[in-house]
This record gives C-alpha cells, structure tokens and sequence, in this order.
C-alpha cells in the first residue's frame, strides 16, 4: 500500500507571503544599492508552540548565509530589515522552527506566578538543553560547558526559586536557538534581489550618431564627437549613447530616406552590422581605431558622461559570422540564408540569427563574448536593440551570466512592442526599459499608464525610461505642435521619469518633420545619412533642458519613480502630479498644459499631508523653471499656463 | 568554463499567469461540480512566429490529458472553458509551442496576395511537412498518406495558384498541428481544481446532542433522535451534526457546569473519547449499537439530511491508543502521559497526540483509518474539532488522500483562530470553515468581513459556514439582545451565508443564559449534562427557520456567496445587501435592522443595472418573509424596521 506521505510529515511550521517579491518569487525584485529593504513574512504553527524565526541573506549565492532575527509584529506577521550594502544579486529567505525550549521558557514564567510545584518541569527543561549541549560540543565547547552547567543546576536540589531564575537566563536562551536542532525547521523559497547601482534608477541619456559630428558634409568621427563633450554635459546629461559603431553592410544596403538601392557614397544603416572589417566587436574604420574610441571614453568620463553602445544582435550578409558560423542562421532551400521579413517585405540587407538553432549553445556564448569583449573596454551600459525579436530564454541566461562578473553593467531594453512581451524581458533582467511614454500625449493616456507602471507589482520589475523621441519615432504630436509641443515633452519626461533620454540633436533642435505624412519616420533621416545639424539655433531647447537637467540633480524627489501621484486638475488639458523624496522632505509638484496651441487655466486639487509632508495652512512654492515665488493656502492652487511657458515645476514648502 | 546553460535553450513561448488560481497555483482553487470555469492565460513569443495553444486537462491526475485549443483574445491572453463534469480533484494546464507550418501558411497568404513568386515557399513548406509525415506514420497512416500527398503536389510542378490552394488546405494545417513535433513546447505549471459535491457550498447544518433528546432525564438514544427527524426536516435542515457519539472517559472526568470533579452520574464531556468500550471508531453505548446507528443514519437520508461527525484527535486517559501507541503521546520524565494544558491550566482529562512522533506515519494512517472507517459505515460529512491544534502537514495529506477514494467527503474546519491560520487550513482541502461571523454585529465589522471572505483570492479556497452560536460560544449580543438578537443573527447568517449552521435546540429557544457574566459558556451546557429541552416554547424560532430555510431552497441567489454586494443606507443601524443567481434572474435584497432595542429606518441605495438586472423605473419587490408585495422607483427606497420583525428579505422584480 502507498500512503503517498510526504518525506517529512513533522515540519509544523508554516511559512507564506514573503514580501517583497512578485509573482510568488519567480523573478528577482529589483532594487538600488542602500535601498531600504523591510522583508515580511507570514510564519505561524498549528497550536500554541512558540516559533524561532530568522530571516536569512547574503550577497550572492556562493556565499554562506547570515542570519539575523525576525521580530513578531502580531497576527503572524513577522519583519526584519536588509540592509543590501553593494550591488549584485542578493538572496533572503526566512527560516523557522517550533522551539521546544522557548516555549517551554515561556510556560514556566506562569507556571512559577501560578506558584506550581515545577520539580518535573525542570526535569523536563533539563532534558531539553542536554541534546543541544551535546550538539554545540565539537565547534562551540564553551557554549556546550555553559549549557551543561545550567543542565545540572536545573537537575539539582537548589530552591525552586533558584532553579526558576536558572532557567529563564536570557544567555541560555541566546544558546539554546544558536544551538537549536533544526532537522524539522522550514525554509522558504528563495527570493532574489537584483541590485543595481544608482544610475539604473536615475539617469539622463543623450542619443547622437557620432558620424554626424564632423565638419558639414565629412563622416564624423570619435574624435568629431570629443568637441560635443562639453555641450552635452553642460546640459547636464550623464549617459551618452550611440547607435552602433560596427563596420556597416554593403549587400542591399539601404539609400537616403530608406531607399530600397544605395548610391555609391551613401553611409548605410548602423544597425546593418559586419563586414570584411568586422563584426560587433570591430568598429567602423571612418569613425576611427579602438584607440580613439577610447580617447573618446576617456574624455566622456572627465565630463561626467558614460558612454552607452547599442546591442543589436543581427548581421550584414558580409558580417565574418555568416562564412564562419552559417549554423546561426537558417537556410533557404536554395542555400542562401534566410533574410529579415515581414511578408511580403524583405529586408535582405539583415540576416537574423537563428534562436532554435542546435548550435544555440556556441550562439549564446558568442553573443555574451561581444558584451564582454566591450565591458573589457570599460563600457558598463548597453540600449539592446529590438531584444523581443530573441529568444526570453537567451536573455534569462546572458545578463545574469554578465552580471556575475561585473555586475555594474546595465541594459536599456528597446521593446516597444506588446505589454507581456516588454514586462517578462523587465523580469528577465534588462535593467531599464523604454515605455509607451512616447505615444502617451493626453491626461488619460497618461494618469492610466503612469499608474500601472509606477505601483506594485510592476514597479518591482519594470524601470522606466522615457523618451520623446527616437531615431525611429517622431511622434505626430512633435510634427504638429511646434515647439511647444517639444516643450510639454521635455518637461514631461524629465519630471515623470527618474530615467529619462533624447535622441538629441532632432529633439534639442525641434526637428518636426517626417519624411512624409502620417509617417513616424524621420525626413533625411540619421539612420541613412550624415546630418549637418545648425547646434546653435536660436529655438534650440537647450537652456530649458539644462534647467530641467539641474532640477533632477538637485532634487532627491525627481530621482526615482515611486512616489508619482496624480492630483485632479479642474481642467482636461492640465496635468498635476508629484513626486517626493522618501524622507519626505523634497517635494515637487509638476502642473502642466498639455495643449500646445492654446493657453490654459487650471485649479490644482491636492493634500500635501497625504503625501506625508505636514504644512501650515500658507506655505510657499516655487517654480524651479522661472525662479518665481508663491504663497499658497489650503488644498487647492489655481495656475494659469501658456503654450510657450506650458509648466511650472513647484519645489514645495 | 561551465556556462551555466539551461538544459534546453530553445524553448520559445512563454506561458504566464494561468487563471483561476491563486498564490501562483500552489494549492487547488475549489468549485463545484458543473461550475463554468474559464481559463485564461498569457501566452507568447520573442518576434512574429505564429503560436499553437492548447488547453490540457483531465478528472484526475492518472488520467492522460484531454486537449482542446485556447483561443488567442487578443493582447496575448488566450482562453477556452473547462466544464468540470464530475467530483474530483482536476488538473489543468496550458501547453504551447512555435508552429513553423502555421507561421509558414500565413505568411504564404500575404506573399500570394503580393504577387511574388513562391517556388521556393513551396520547397520549404514540403520540407516542414516532410519530417511531420514521417511522425505519423506510426500511429496514423492515413493522415500521413494525406501529409504525404500534399508534400507531393506542393513540391509538383502545377501552376502556383494550385499550390498555393494545397498550402491553405484547412486539413492539412489540423494534421500539421495534430502532429506538430512539441520537443520545444512549453508546458505551464499544473492548476488544480477541487470539485465538490453542491452541498459544499450550500448547505444548512443543524446541531444536536443525541444524548438530550430522550426522555426528560433519561440519557437519548440513537433512536430518540429519529423521532426528532421530521421536525428538523421540516424546518429546512439537510446536514444534522453530532458531537462525539464515542465512548467518554472517565479519568478526570469534568462535573456539570465544568466543575472540575464530576459527580458519579454526570455524563462527561463527549470530547473527552475513549474507554475500554473503544475509541474513534466506537460508540457510546448509552447511544445505541452501530446497528441503531445505522437505523438512525438511513431514517435521517429518507427525511433529506445528512448526518455529520466530529472528528475530534484527541483522547481521554483510558482510550485504547494510550496502552497501545504510548509512543504516539508526548511522555513526561516521570513516566506519565503529557495531558492538555494552557499552563498554567491543566486538562488532565484530554491526551494530545505528538505529531512530531517518530512514529507520525503510523499515527497518520490510523487517524485517516477512523475516516475511512466512517466512511464505510456512510458518514460522507464531518466537522473537524480543532483542526489548528493539529500539525497542518497532515491536513495536506489526509484530506485528498481520503477524497482520493471517496471524493464526495466533506470536511467542515472548526477553526476560530488566527486568520492566517484559519485560511492555511482552507487551502489545504478543507470544505467549509468556521468563520468570525459569530462576532460580527455591527454594519462596519460585517461590511469589512464579508467583504474580505465574498472576494479573491480568500473565495478561492475558503467556503464560510456561519453559526450564529455553538455549544461553546454564546455571544453577547444573544445575551443582551433577547429574542429580536436571534432573529437578526438567525436572519443574517441563513442570507448572508450559502452555508450555515445553529446549535439548534439552543439558538430554536432562544437560550441566551451564560454560566456566568462575560461568559461565552452557556449555563447549564450541554457539553457537560444532559438537558431537557422544551421543544415546543412558544417563542421558537422555528416558524421564521422553516420560512428562511424555505427562501434559500427555493431562490439560487441564496445557494453561493459570490454575487454578494453591500448598499449603502441612510443609517448605520441598518444593513443591506444583495445576492443574485448568476443568470442574473433571481435577485434577492435583504435590509436589516442590527438594533434589537429600537426600531429603524433607512433608505437604501442602490442599482439593480450594476448587479446585471435591468428593471423599469417602477418594479415590484415581494418580501419573502411577510409576503407583502411594494413598488419601488429608481434607485433608493425607504424601509422601516422593528426589533420584532428586523428584516426584509426583497426577491426584486
């Protein structure tokens, strides 16, 4: 007969509900270095046993874990604090065990008030210590000699007063869970934590194709680039990313404005990768060596700024793969590889790899090489490239595998695709990801989306990166706004997301115009062409950006995305929301007109004391962008704003 | 150089968030049989591959699955509906995997659409083909001479809109999907679904000690109880509950009242079990043979009702366990058997069983043993005495393994406890719980607690069974509130509760009599003496039982307690709430009066369109209880309310 039992039927304790975690702990959490963790826990046993419960952690797997107590905080609940000292992917767990001792401890204390005989009692305390005794002997003599001499004082014939005060010893107790026996203790599942440094949280990206950098009408190089430094940290943004830097295809590549056949002098597409010269660990021979690229790195790094290279997993058909590894992609019956596709569109000019190739163990191991080929050249942040055209299960490996040894690196996930398909590459790992930010134009476009990615349990997963506009994508908002439409988005992105970035060059200089009607693509657009951009045009957003740029920095409040709350505004084209520090005590209230062709005047509904900030009934705002003082009273503000000054962006009391 | 590679990488879908569930699926939601479940999942891939989806599912775990497709809904959710045909414990799950041939087909479509040439489309539809025919030989010859047949004429030389006519055969993609090749399918985890009987959601348990139920002063009978069968038929009961009907032992026994020395013709608490006539599986002799048992048990199934046990682990000194498994009890170093305590009280009548035995297998097998033995004998219902002073492990194994061979076992969780604990007790299998309705009184604790245990995830897993009173609780309000706090806790738990239960002869009577002030003890209980009930009082609740009990049987509304939904009313005093049928037709309104002392008046607020129910401006409502018939318009109505007739239970439109 079967009696189907489990393999330890005595495990009394239950365990539920550790927090935080989503999805029943499937993926890690994510979090920044120093970040306040507060784990909870459900522990409870059946009956009226009392329970030994330790939270217990460590910095990465390998290490052996430390432990610290959980503190009861009544109806079963249990807590304790984490303290995630340095980035890498931590580990908790909790562990707990019904303590014969405690709770016989804990019994005595009113066994001896009720003035019982407790001769048996000690008897029964006795033979509880001496297996633990004997148990803490090998590693901890000491503690086992304590032990045992409390043991035979319990035995002895001392007063009962005496052996009471004997048993209840806090040091004895102390021994007894160190000691304790936890063959029938539960553990929890294990939960992860993903730590990361600052800059996954709160950053500033400017996009720039460096061969745009050079004097009119010559392909820019590293070098070019160097000169743009200092404007472009001067606006105050610390991550500069380029699209790829790789030797660019020949076969099919595109022309102007995608051209579907190239003119002899035409630069082709940076996301074409490889060549006779190389692959995604070569660089392209007109924007310079490894050494420059280097030089350049360098002098980023003086001026503040990171560099961030794109990873875009596909190649050229010259790409040296493609002779080397046809096993990574797939062949047509005719011998040839299987180009891109969208039927019935052909995109001959790239060949995607091969996901379910039975080589996908060397494709897996070459892709990560390339990243770790460019992490060797000290570069720590890469804007993967459509990463929902790859395998998950090739994601789920690469970037913990990466992040093992060098666990600074970070990935901007660009997939602007689905929202499942854009949350699991979040849980999967990528540590930023771009949002649907750059289609959300109206107040409930926006108050809908912000609200789920800014709360549980997206939040735990999903890092916002906001971006107005993109190579790829100029919104119809930006075509027919003017400059003000480019105004609210700025003003939008930097103050809604922690993260936020620009194509910059198109959007610093309100570049509007679509390659044709109805059309997100750009006209003369970067990707097939060199750009001569006029950098110092009067309408330039360039003083606003700075500004905006030196509020984030100041301004613990704008520097992560949790506290984001929206405030009802009397008006459909006014936007209010804010954003506060943890402590509480930097709080920026946002209000903004998001039409840009005609001026508005809204009443701001909103109570300071519910976003944990006490004020007297008249307390003073400023605007942040005009410098402009206000004395408000009570919970509601009326703001008038125009198309050409379409926010003021408050710092509170 | 270990690369920490997944054993298969190229498994491309992902399958998340399989619904229902709860807590990720890490115990059986519970329906009932015949219930519509349906079954939603997120199912997708990296890129533009096209998805073969299947729901799997089977009555039980032995049997293969049964597969049919779940239905893409757009934004990756997919879904089927599973009809649960009998009582069980089901399994479902999703599987789904990349279909080159599906995506092949489609992408076909839009080539031929275009005009191109598809000469080699063909070739590498024939090629998927091939391998599929080949599969199928085996087992299917005929459709892998049909698969062969199209592989044929696809690589022939006709004209291509032939071909193509071939490719977009309808049987031919069923077979290509019949037998697709799922080594890189993906598999969810396994749902289960724990069907039961209806009356595990609906049901109305009625109370009884068969030994009070002779001759005034003389120790009931089983057969005494048959004469009490047509009245308790007749007030609407379906399940009559027993307290032990074991032997009682003697040792320490407990004296009327609880006096903790018992007089020589007192008769002991029936939850003290066991003596030399037996244990468990015995009965008390002063009750009656197995034989008038069993009279009793088939008299009682002809009236319409079930009868019920407690199953009470426990034993007193002299039950047979204690000489024959000493080694299933805790010893204490004097050689004696460790009794109950709450230190520092002493019940030395009462041998806890130490399921932290070494010997827990042999104890777990005899305590189901006791089950399936009064299975045998044709008891399929049983409420569990003190279910959370029992080690939860042994829930989690004895509950399915007994449903296992007889899945119409009911099993009723006394459990007022924690609610942690409560609920753990519930996920684990039990059928229905004890709630804290019993000390629920007022509008804002009845709001708060239905509106908790009425939703997910806690509706899930966990069925309330409400008492208005057990032999152990008589609650204050009963106390104070004379005969008007019957009625309305009477009317609230037999509407608010598609299960509920009375200790009947007591709450009948209104027995209102505590042994002493701030007591929930009942004077003079029942646990401890025999008592003499005046069956016929002329201040029975049996005529508003018999109508109530009449209600529920005749309107659907009443029989769950999804539907539930509180309105809001003009007065604090007084509660409304609905419940409708889930066809919508059935719609029941219930305003009560919570004030025993005043009469009251409310209006109540609601709408019947946001129930489902569309009703004219003016609609008729008929109060079950009286029978009075009003016409209500719009949405609010005013009701007046005594303590003599506290409720009106509305069947609206």
């Amino acid at each position: 007969m079967d009696d189907h039992f489990p393999s330890e039927g005595r495990r009394r304790v239950v365990i539920e509900n550790l927090q935080p975690r989503f999805e029943d702990g499937a993926f890690p959490i994510k979090r920044i270095v120093h970040d306040p963790v507060t784990v909870t826990v459900d522990i409870f046993t059946d009956g009226h046993d009392h329970i030994v419960s330790l939270l217990r952690y460590r910095a990465d797997e390998k290490q052996p874990w430390t432990e610290k107590p959980l503190e009861p905080q009544g109806n079963d609940i249990w807590r304790a604090d984490l303290n995630i000292s340095k980035i890498g992917l931590w580990q908790f767990c909790a562990i707990a065990w019904v303590d014969h001792f405690v709770t016989w401890r804990y019994d005595l204390t009113k066994r001896a008030a009720a003035g019982q005989d407790l001769a048996i009692e000690f008897q029964i305390g006795a033979n509880l210590i001496a297996p633990i005794a004997e148990r803490a002997k090998a590693k901890h003599p000491e503690d086992a000699q304590f032990l045992a001499d409390q043991l035979l004082r319990l035995r002895s014939d001392r007063p009962q007063h005496e052996r009471t005060e004997i048993a209840l010893g806090g040091h004895l107790e102390q021994l007894m869970i160190k000691h304790a026996d936890r063959t029938l203790a539960t553990q929890s599942k294990v939960q992860e934590i993903l730590v990361d440094r600052p800059k996954a949280r709160f950053s500033t990206w400017y996009e720039l194709f460096p061969r745009s950098c050079g004097e009119p009408g010559k392909h820019g190089t590293f070098r070019d680039v160097i000169a743009k430094l200092p404007g472009i940290a001067e606006m105050g943004f610390d991550v500069l990313y380029f699209p790829p830097i790789h030797p660019i295809g020949d076969s099919f590549r595109k022309g102007k404005n995608n051209a579907p056949n190239a003119q002899p002098d035409d630069v082709g597409s940076p996301w074409a990768i490889g060549n006779h010269d190389g692959g995604h660990d070569g660089l392209h021979s007109q924007l310079g060596t490894l050494e420059d690229f280097q030089a350049l790195r360098i002098a980023a790094e003086k001026h503040g700024i990171e560099l961030a290279l794109d990873l875009a997993y596909q190649c050229a058909p010259e790409h040296p793969y493609v002779k080397e590894h046809p096993e990574w992609f797939k062949l047509r019956p005719d011998g040839t590889i299987q180009y891109a596709e969208n039927p019935p569109k052909k995109y001959q000019d790239i060949y995607p790899f091969d996901f379910e190739t039975p080589a996908w163990q060397s494709l897996w191991r070459e892709l990560k090489r390339v990243v770790d080929y460019w992490v060797a050249q000290g570069i720590k942040i890469f804007r993967v490239d459509n990463p929902h055209t790859k395998a998950f299960p090739f994601w789920e490996w690469m970037i913990p595998e990466v992040k093992k040894a060098a666990p600074d690196v970070l990935f901007l996930s660009e997939a602007f695709t689905r929202p499942r398909v854009r949350y699991r590459l979040a849980k999967l790992g990528f540590s930023q990801s771009y949002t649907y930010f750059t289609w959300r134009t109206n107040k409930a476009e926006l108050t809908d989306y912000f609200g789920e990615i800014a709360r549980p349990p997206v939040n735990q997963f999903f890092r916002p990166n906001l971006w107005p506009n993109t190579p790829d994508i100029l919104h119809a908002s930006l075509q027919h706004g003017g400059r003000p439409a480019f105004l609210i988005r700025l003003i939008l992105a930097a103050t809604l997301g922690a993260n936020y970035g620009m194509y910059g060059p198109a959007f610093e200089l309100c570049d509007g115009e679509p390659r044709e009607p109805n059309s997100e693509e750009y006209l003369d657009s970067e990707k097939y062409q060199l750009k001569n951009w006029t950098w110092d045009h009067a309408d330039s957003l360039r003083p606003l950006i700075t500004t905006l740029n030196r509020v984030r920095r100041e301004h613990a409040a704008l520097q992560h995305d949790e506290t984001l709350s929206f405030h009802p505004t009397s008006n459909d084209a006014v936007l209010a929301y804010s954003k506060h520090s943890h402590d509480g005590r930097d709080l920026i209230l946002v209000v903004i007109n998001l039409d840009p062709f005609h001026p508005h005047e809204a009443t701001v509904e909103w109570n300071p004391a519910l976003l944990g900030r006490h004020l007297p009934m008249d307390y003073e705002v400023r605007d942040l962008l005009s410098g402009a003082n206000q004395i408000w009273h009570g919970h509601s503000a009326t703001v008038v704003l125009s198309p050409e000054h379409p926010a003021q962006v408050f710092h509170v009391g």
